[in-house]
């Protein structure tokens, strides 16, 4: 009797594989499948079903393509917004015998209609669920957000107020197995810690810990969530079912002298490298997303049928990109660039830098003439951000372009310099050719003591 | 905030390391040491401190190598029985911060007089221990035995009966990280799943069931273990620290030509394949004993400065031999031999086959003159067993030979047909010229609805 | 500028990716192309062309689907026996510029008549080539065979006479990159060494020796070769061109309790276990193949639509087993299922065993009622043999088993006995119930100075 | 009979292992030896015998180490510098049997007055040699450097010339198998090929065509090859043996709040990421060094006994470089720091950058206070220079520093501007305020068509 964790870092999501006696079951799995068909093999069991704990939205579900390619059936709740063509309804008390486990559903709507959550019972010590597979109703730390049907926000908040109660009464005493940790798009307050209990959340998690529906619902009612554009596309293809695989097996090679000519219009060139090397050095007109900020930030800032040259430190780093991309339904990452400035100008090709400046520099120049663009979420801006700042969150930097003049001078800072860089690169490849980082950004300035507002 | 177990086959051992914000802490490591350093390494984090749950009896601890390896200190239980000669000895509510986590020393003897179990705190969740890492004191299903003080069994087992109750009282949500799981030599009645939480084992565990200390000290007093020789060198080598990594590095192959020659006075052949294998066809005077019995099963059958030439299907086979007798203190795999019998033979080699029968063989053998020897554990031969069977624990069967005649014949059976095969090859390679196995053994024969007794 | 072999043990094939500044070429991919992209991709590189030296008669090509993969075009020599539908075409003199490499072509008929050679050179070193593929045409210590055209033997032998000296004379100095090696049925003379020049076989090939074209083709077409049945259909496929991968993706596990249901009747139970466990114990009804003789004997025994139980060790083993079978055509490998024949038989399962006997034995058992068959290849027979056996080769035992009587009793035999237990494994699943294998065979009556015959 | 090469990246070495029938031979192994035993065990060889084509002086041997670990004997040629202790003197014409393999030497002094080269003879095609292991005498396209006796320059490149006449001699149909490929310090001519023949040799290799002895004595003393210190160290090591391996095992992490207090003036900060990652941000006093440019100016510019802390992307990288500096004597590798500048300055660490700038702004910058400082080798800027520039080889800043003036500007350039960088940051942690890289440098520079001048 195994279980096993997957983790899949960016999207910060958790998937799981148990099993017993030759039988496993798969909760939640991503889109890049083969992961449960290793463990599944390794530990000699065949997969015969498939949970999702509901239709997810921040990511490609790979439970129609693994249910295909093992035989497996697929599992998912009832109450769908859309129906799921690929899967059998399950409704509260239906149960999977695993060998000599046993998988007992619980209906848990509040984040989404058709939430889930599935008790693990084991047989020979079955006085009460062992673990609870939670979905995102409820995390370490937190408890799912209830954004998505804003002609109802009260209701499905209360909904999730009644599954929660549903869990701590069923399960007291169960490990609980989340399907997302900190860093999902789907929570703000997840903990970083990856384990826990339901007894261990009842008295630390400040949303479970709330007695009285209605101020849970307020309290609920009352964060704010973004909710990225490619949101409603997962949606549409999660109902619909993706069962081809990651694409693209192969990221072809980009000589370095290609790829000033044609490929510049009809591709998007994303620079996938840390900010460091973007900022020494990078392509003209090309944009920087680094690695494990794709999932989070391609989303809101270019097309899903944008067709890509990932411009990488190495082949592999590329190949992680794509399959970061085809995550969330980005395929058409067609070519990989290799990032060797040096050789690209010993050859003739031009480069760009931004350049990383301290936040003393930061200071002067926005008494001068730079404007200072603060690119972080709303709530980090409110907490604390510099008086003389203007705030654009980085998703909507694209849908908000027109309010920035490309002949002004712009300072980009976030809380560390990260999105920082992507956003002064998004800014430089449209066209704004003053562009500064703000290394160390909110950090930095707090450091030196410099005042900041709150609001 | 990362925890990874770490399972060591045929030991049933686990081990943990937990980290959080660049720092780690390793708990019960075993002798190869590398995946911990791996597994910081890729977590980008220091192994700052090293907790032994109590002093191993069945394993090398990899505690000293470790500590010498990362500049990590070790920490150890008071009341040892003998100096822990490289850790420092920690107290009831000593604390170390790992990051943001906080470990917690809880006094807990029973199973050994030093054993302690250490409470994990995540210190933005801090309302009680998110975990509890317990060592040999509770498992998931059972609880540590308590033999190992003949002397004092009462005693201690009213310790351990004492330090469970703690367990429950300060961890109540917890989950649970014991160093073993099922199949250890630790215990019988661990369950074959890997995770539980104390609320969990509260309503499972028949032994924290037990509300009556008196009751409880009786049953632990009723329980039945069996004691490899091997341990008392364990502990003499794990008080004074192993900090030599292991061996060997390098295991010669052997030509086929030359294994029959001087090899076979100076070294014990020990053939790690398949039964399946070995019954089939293997090496004059080699003893049987397959890759995941060694741990279980060196400890009784061989001396650990015996010099072994390992007999396997391939080298990667043969390494993992090597290192599993490596893990038990068995340091002189010298040689591997590619079991090739096919190949040794055309070259004029000898080779042996041993015939597994089944069971209406076996039932029309015992009415003539066949003995049947049923070498499983005494707990199993008195549930069932064949009333023309004589029991010799396959531990004891090196101490008992002079029991057995080595004219004689004999059948060898035990629950399936693997141990009774490592039985008839150790009775072979001392001269028994007439040994069958039972192919199946109890089970085949309750398969058959042939007649057992009980006592 | 890199070159990479790439051995497929089993079919003892070789193909080779070349690469030079961002570009690759493929000689003879095999089926499972991964590997020719995980190469490309670490040297960064696109793989431009592929080049197929003949079609394949011994195994699927992976040129079709590697080239979709990556946009690949396939190169081919003319006067193909059937069109091949998936490449261009190209002659004698064609060029490849690949970076600063230059392949060139060599029409090399013989061995088929669509044969060519490449023609490796250096730009930056271009007095004389540096390395040739070589194809079927000549190999280390053999050149390829020339029956696969019965009624113009003389004929293509003396083309690949004409054939040999061409490459003589056009590379002298040259590395030769044959697209076999020792254990391929396309030759029986191979050398076991790896590598060698064209300078070197002048002086060492028994056949590039022969100056005389009429000695030559002579001494051609007195080699006698088996050719396997499943030839004809590779051809087919090769000719069309294969562009799926390789099959299955998963193997599923079958529970113990359920192989002797359905199963037996509606699939070959293949058991590709070494011989030893084989003989030891194993599943009734199931044939012996161990893994490294499936690409050599599986064409011979088993037809390529048979749907498939792989029984293994493990599903590692499993899984090498269903590769090694879709190398062939073989993509009906559907169940695995592990080889614990203990656990079978403690479920009450049937298990049949095979006893390998010593010389000294055969010698006693012939002298009585036994039958002795050889079946190892006619030339090894008249080489050397044992007067009272009987000689059937391995691959001709399903066409000719009607020839054997069910009722007798045989002892199987070859050259060590590995292919002597596939043939009792063959007799007995097909109700010879007397049957034992001679382990050691020949090697082991030869080593004991038993008399021999030759013919 | 297999034969595999292990290149060894930056140091652009070559060793083999080569083996038959249960036993191996390396030659030339590196100091991280893993990899062989691992070749060795995969092909069930035991390795026997290590051969030394001659001592080296750029890395450090693996023999001792590799001889200890597998109970092999080293053979080494004779008139070494200085006693080699770990080896056995072998002469012309001494042989080892390997399995079917013979090896034989022939003395091929020159490079070193020890270097031996050595005959592979296939016993069952045993007509000339089938390789040939060159070492550092015969390389594809170039011939072993002759520098090392400054008093004796045209005997030993005489004693070359006999030495290549031999092997062309003895050799004729051989492949050539040497120390060293392209990019290695041994040599400047090597061809990017990695594959050749003694036969493809005589006609393309510049040096092996020439005839006369004077001739080639003349041309080989005009060659001008730089000495990096650290090669004395490597000939006083190689001749007593280093027997330990790699060092370190663990590479200690240290937070991103250590890093600025005491470990600056203790430590060398070695910054081993791309030069465009150092250009966009880096720690304050860090060198740059990039992982594949370690070997090739470590021994340059920092001492083996300064006590480092690697400044990685991540440990992985972290821990190739400590195995790059490890591999030539640099054993104090110490702590690996994350290169994740953003977080280091959000935390109030300080940042430093360094702007690269193209052709255009270099050309306008010379004309006003910058210099312009080329630290290609002295070969390369004898063929082509910008008139304005001033040429320091980088391997010589460290110790011509004193030459510039840390309140100067300075644009550094090489070919592409990867050295550069190397320099740029030599120069900033020596206190050089104005720093600027020539991006592209002299490949922009003439991709411009700007002026160069030659000599």
């Amino acid at each position: 009797m195994f279980i096993q964790t997957i983790k899949t870092p960016g999207l910060a999501h958790l998937s799981y594989i148990v099993g017993s006696q030759g039988t496993a079951v798969v909760i939640d799995p991503r889109r890049d499948v083969d992961i449960y068909v290793d463990i599944a093999n390794k530990n000699e069991c065949r997969i015969s079903h498939i949970f999702e704990t509901h239709r997810n939205e921040d990511l490609i579900s790979g439970a129609p393509l693994l249910a295909k390619l093992c035989g497996a059936q697929v599992l998912h709740g009832p109450h769908a917004d859309a129906e799921i063509t690929y899967a059998v309804t399950v409704h509260q008390d239906d149960q999977v015998e695993v060998g000599n486990l046993r998988l007992e559903v619980v209906e848990t709507p509040g984040h989404t209609k058709d939430s889930i959550s599935i008790l693990l019972f084991d047989n020979d010590f079955a006085e009460g669920a062992a673990g609870i597979f939670t979905g995102d109703t409820l995390f370490v730390g937190d408890v799912g957000r209830t954004d998505f049907y804003p002609l109802e926000s009260a209701h499905v908040a209360g909904l999730l107020y009644d599954s929660l109660q549903k869990i701590k009464a069923c399960a007291p005493a169960a490990i609980i197995y989340p399907a997302h940790g900190a860093g999902s798009v789907c929570g703000d307050g997840m903990a970083d810690r990856e384990f826990s209990t339901v007894a261990h959340e009842v008295k630390n998690n400040p949303l479970l810990k709330i007695d009285d529906k209605q101020e849970f619902i307020q309290q609920k009612m009352a964060e704010q969530h973004y909710l990225p554009p490619y949101f409603s596309e997962m949606e549409r293809l999660n109902s619909q079912g993706v069962n081809t695989s990651v694409q693209p097996k192969v990221l072809t090679p980009l000589p370095h002298n290609q790829l000033n000519k044609k490929y510049q219009q009809a591709y998007l060139l994303i620079d996938v490298r840390s900010i460091e090397s973007y900022l020494g050095a990078h392509i003209a007109h090309s944009f920087s997303l680094p690695l494990d900020m794709i999932t989070a930030y391609a989303g809101w800032l270019f097309k899903s049928d944008d067709k890509i040259v990932i411009i990488a430190d190495d082949q592999h780093m590329a190949s992680q990109a794509a399959l970061q991309f085809s995550r969330i339904g980005y395929d058409h990452c067609e070519y990989y660039f290799s990032a060797n400035l040096a050789e690209v100008s010993a050859k003739g090709g031009d480069f760009v830098s931004v350049s990383p400046i301290p936040a003393s520099e930061v200071k002067s120049l926005v008494e001068q003439d730079w404007n200072l663009l603060d690119v972080r979420k709303l709530t980090e801006y409110k907490q604390a951000h510099i008086a003389a700042s203007k705030h654009i969150f980085l998703g909507h930097l694209a849908a908000q372009l027109s309010k920035l003049n490309p002949q002004d001078k712009y300072i980009t800072m976030c809380a560390s310099g990260m999105r920082a860089t992507v956003a002064a690169g998004y800014l430089q490849a449209n066209g704004f050719d003053n562009v500064k980082v703000f290394m160390g950004s909110m950090g930095a300035w707090q450091a030196q003591d410099y005042p900041v507002e709150k609001a």
